[in-house]
């Protein structure tokens, strides 16, 4: 069951400028910093508030890391914008299951390591209303390595 | 100041056949309707989750009502999709003005009428990293009028 918008994932050319945009226009600060290979990102995970379900909301800034990345390719069609957005759900591969029972595609056979050791896969845009549409089990620690 | 993110606001060709998405896959379930003549749209909010500031963050499901409304005008261009994403505040008019001064345009020189009787403006994507990104203080009662 999903319960939260876990965070909304912004992909930009800069992260630095990007974050300092962010902090300087909104005062949002940066709650966690991490690179992840696998998706060839970088990224800053900006905390907005907490949620009724225990959880959290974020901005979740991407630059790529690679020119192959996912991110990058997506920059260089559609320029810097919202990229993908992300529900909370403490059960990430029920959820995950379901929703391939009822016809969308899920991007992953078994979710994948994602922000701040969350578990996380993708459901096709196609199958979503355009919507590139995340899911998110958050690490049962959920304190960020900065 | 900036307290939780309000909404994410989602483009859509039929109104009625993307709500029937998400309240087939994800469950969510329709908090209140509204048409907005001066926007040009019909509109859809899902709640998602309380906020730790005392509100809510939604989806806003948005069909536009004629061709020249901007959402079409967006729709014709980028196809279904997010359009744009809203941070609440108590407080529009001087979160508005503040942000005015650090030189990001914002569209309104008023705040206007939004969802549910909330006082909302823009930011010109250009000036934010891509991202349309509206302000929203809430009305004093958010009892929906369904």
């Amino acid at each position: 069951m999903l319960t939260r918008i876990d965070h909304i994932g912004i992909a930009c050319h800069d992260l630095d400028a990007t974050v300092e945009f962010y902090q300087a226009t909104y005062g949002f600060e940066v709650f966690h910093t991490e690179t992840n290979q696998e998706q060839g990102v970088r990224e800053a995970m900006l905390k907005i508030n907490e949620t009724s379900d225990g959880g959290a909301s974020y901005l979740q800034l991407l630059e790529p890391t690679r020119e192959d990345s996912t991110v990058a390719k997506w920059l260089a069609k559609n320029g810097e914008g919202v990229h993908h957005i992300a529900f909370g759900t403490a059960d990430v591969d029920a959820d995950a299951a379901d929703i391939r029972g009822k016809g969308v595609r899920v991007l992953y056979d078994e979710p994948r390591r994602g922000s701040m050791g969350s578990r996380i896969t993708f459901l096709h845009p196609k199958d979503c209303h355009g919507v590139l549409t995340e899911l998110v089990t958050s690490a049962p620690d959920e304190s960020p390595e900065h």
